[in-house]
C-alpha cells in the first residue's frame, strides 16, 4: 500500500516554556497528533517544529510530504516568508494538502495559500458545540450531529475568510458567539482543510471526534491522481483544431 | 422610478385562529412586513393570503410580482401543488426573487425551487444572536457585526439544504444550537434568500435589524435586467462558426 | 469488501426502435455502461430499463442501490412522478448518489434533486474537446488536461443549473459553443455528478476517459458513513445546555 | 449623490514602446477604459501608470479608490512587492473593489488577494465567444447569451484559480481551448472580478459589451455599506452572554 507521508509541523514553543502546557502535551501537541494519526495503516508521520534546522522544514522534507499539518501561535513572524512561499508553492503546484489547526488562521501559509487575512474575533475558554453541517463530506464521516469540547478558546465570527469549497462543520460557544470551524478550500492542486479547536491550554487533540476528523482530513486532502503535469505553469498551447 | 412589485405572501391562520398571536400581529404578519417595506420609496407591496380567491396568487398577482415573500406552517399541506409549480417556473424562467421567511423552510415552493427537503432541528423559543458573516454582501448593507433577538424559535443543523451561494448569516441559540440563518440561493434565472427568524409567537418582525434585512435581500432579488430572454426553454442552435 | 451497489438505469428505447442505434449499442447503452463499471472489483451491477416492472427500479432494488445512473430522452415524460420522487427521497434523506448522463438534464429525477428547469441550447453533432478544470478532483483522477470526443451531440450554454459545488470539466464544441460538461451538486444526503457526453447515436461511452470519468463519478457519489441518522426528518431538540 | 472613485491603473509600457499598439490606444489603454467609465454619471475616474511616481497609487490615490481596475503585462515584476500588499489589504480590510484585466491573471496583487498561482494556457490570437452564464447576475445585465470578438489571445484551460464565487462567463476559442472568462471572488470585505478579454493588440475594450461588462463591474465592485468596522483586525470579545 502507498502510503500517505503526513508531516506535523508544530512551533513547539509553549510546550517547552510553559509548564501548564507542558503537563498537557509533554512532547508538543504534534506528537499527540502524530501518535494517532500513525494508528492507520496507510499513514506514515514525521514530526517537525520552528526550532528544528531550517524550521523543521528541508527541501527534503518539504518534497517528500504528502499533507501538512500546521500549528502555530505566537511566533507566526519567526517563521521565515520563504518557507511560507515553497509552502504554498508545493500546494499550488504539487497538490499538497494543507491542514491549518487552530491559531494556523494567521499563520504566514494559510493565508497566502488560502488569500485571507485571517481575521477573526476571540475570548476566553468556554464550552463549545461542535455541529456537523455536512454529513455527506468524507471529512464527516463517522461524526455525530455534534459533539462537546467541555474547554476551548472561542473563536468567533466574522472570521474574514473566502466562502469555502464546503463548510464541514460549525462551532457554537458558550457565551454567544458562533464559528465557521471547519472548511475546505481547493487552491491550485491542492486541497486545504482549517479546523478551529486546539488551543494548546485545552485537551482538544485527545478528543476523539477530533482525532476522527483530522484523520478525515489527511485521507481527504491527500493529493490526487492527477492525469497531466500540474506543475508547468503557463504553457504556450499550439492549435488543437 | 421603476418600482420593485413585491407580493408578501403568508398562510395567514395563526393570527386569525389564536388570539396570542392576534396580538402581536393583528392583521397579520404580513400586513407588518408590508408596511416596513413601504417606507423604501422604490418598493410597492401586495399583500396575500392563503384563504384569499386562488390561494392569494392569481396569475394577474404572479405574474406581476418581482420578488415573493413567503411565509407559511401549519398549512403547507393545503397550499395547491400547482401553485407552488407556478411560483417555481416564475422563479426559474422569469426571474422573480422569491424569500423564504422562517417556516418557508418546509414549504412547497420553498422546497421545490431550491431542491431541498427542508428538514432541520427545531425547539423551544430562546434567545438568539444573529452573526452577519459577509458584511460585503448587499443583504448585509448596515447590519452590524451581530445582534440580539431576545426569543426566537430554535432552529438548528444539521439544515439539510444544499451549500448556498452566499452564507450571509449564522444564528447562535441559547440553549446550543446553531443554524445557518440567512443564506442565498441562485437557481434558474432568479435569486432566492431564506431567512430564519420569525416565529408567530415571537416579534422579530419588529426588529430594525430584521426589518433591514429584509429591504435589503428584495431590493438584491429583483430581477435582473436580462440581455435575452431567459424564458426561452430548450432552443436548437445553428452553427455560429 | 463491501461493494458499492451500482443501478444503471436507462430508457433503452432508442436501441430497440432504432437499427442504427442498436448498431452501437446492441443490449442498451446501460449494458455497455454496467460492463466497464464491472471492471471496478468493488462494484457491483444492476441493470434496469423504463419499460421493466415496476419501470426497472422496485423499492427492492431502489433501496438497495448506493449510486443511481440514469439515461433519459425521448421518454421523460413517461416515468411516474411518485418513482421520481421516490428516487429523489432516496438521495436526500439516505445518501444515495445519483449520477445524471446526458439528456437526463431533462430527466425528473435530476430536476427535482437539483433544482434546476434543466434547460440548455442544443445542436448539431460535431466534435467535442472536454477540459479538466480541477485536476484535484476525486472524478478528475487520472484524467488528462484535455480529450477530444470526435462526435457528440452539441450541448451548450446558458445550461440553467445552479452553480455547482464543483464544475470540473467544461465542454467546447466546434460550432461556437461551450458547456459545463461536468458538475457535482451536494443535495440532502446525497451526491449528485452531471455528465454531457452520451447521445445515443455517437459512442461516447466506448471512450476511455468518459469510461474512467463515470468510474470515478461512481466512487465519489457513494454514500458517505454517517454518523447519525440523516434520515430522521425534522426532530424537535431539548435544551442541550 | 456620491460617486464611485475608480482608479483605472495601466503597466503601459506597451503602449509607448510599440508603434502597433500604440495606433489602437494612442494614450494607453487606461484611458480608453477611463472613458467610458466616466460615461457614467455615478463613476469618477482616475488614470494611473507604473510610471508614474509612487507607480501611480501613492497612498493618496489607493485610500481614495472605491474600485481598482488592474492591467498588467511585461512588467509584473516591477511593481513592488509594498504596493501589492498594500492593494491587497485596502481590498482586505477597507472593502476596495479590484477588476483584474486580461493578463492581470498574473499580476502580484491578482495573485495574492484571491490566492492563486494565476497559471493558465495560452495560445495565438484568434476568434472568441464569450457565453453568458449567469444571466441573473448583476454583471451581466443587459448582456446577451453570447457575443463574439473577432481577435484575442487566447486563454485557456487549466487556469488554476480557486472555484469562483459567481462564473460569470465563459469563452470559447477558435482553436479549441475554453476558458473560466469572467469569474467573481469575494475575498476580505471586498469584492474581485477577473475579466480575461483585453489583449493589446486586439481591440476588445472598444467593444460595447466588453465596456457594459467592465461599467457592470465596476457598480458591482463597488465597497458595500459596512455595519461594523471591517478593518479592526482581531479584537478580543467579552462575554455576550
Amino acid at each position: 500500500m502507498k502510503k500517505i507521508r503526513v508531516t506535523v509541523w508544530n512551533e513547539y514553543r509553549h510546550e517547552k516554556n510553559e509548564e501548564s502546557i507542558r503537563m498537557i502535551y509533554p512532547n508538543g501537541l504534534h506528537a499527540v497528533i502524530g501518535e494517532f494519526l500513525a494508528e492507520c495503516d496507510d499513514i506514515e508521520v514525521t514530526l517537525a517544529a520552528l526550532d528544528d534546522p531550517d524550521q523543521g522544514l528541508p527541501d527534503s522534507v518539504l518534497d517528500n510530504t504528502d499533507v501538512l499539518l500546521w500549528w502555530g501561535h505566537m511566533a507566526h513572524g519567526d517563521v521565515k516568508d520563504s518557507l511560507a512561499e515553497k509552502v504554498k508553492n508545493r500546494v499550488y503546484d504539487h497538490g499538497m494538502g494543507f491542514i491549518g489547526l487552530h491559531s494556523a488562521h494567521m499563520s504566514k501559509p494559510f493565508r497566502k495559500i488560502v488569500g485571507t487575512s485571517g481575521n477573526l474575533s476571540w475570548g476566553d475558554e468556554q464550552k463549545e458545540i461542535i455541529w456537523n453541517l455536512m454529513p455527506q463530506h468524507p471529512i464527516a464521516a463517522g461524526i455525530p450531529d455534534h459533539f462537546i469540547l467541555d474547554v476551548e478558546e472561542m473563536y468567533g465570527e466574522p472570521f474574514t475568510i473566502p466562502q469555502p469549497d464546503a463548510l464541514v462543520f460549525g462551532g457554537w460557544f458558550e457565551h454567544g458567539n458562533i464559528f465557521r470551524s471547519g472548511a475546505c478550500f481547493l487552491r491550485g492542486a491542492g486541497k486545504v482543510f482549517y479546523f478551529q479547536p486546539g488551543h494548546e491550554s485545552c485537551r482538544s487533540y485527545y478528543n476523539p471526534y477530533v482525532q476522527q476528523i483530522i484523520k478525515n482530513a489527511v485521507h481527504w486532502a491527500a493529493p490526487a491522481t492527477f492525469g497531466y503535469d500540474v506543475s508547468r505553469g503557463c504553457p504556450y498551447i499550439r492549435p488543437i483544431v
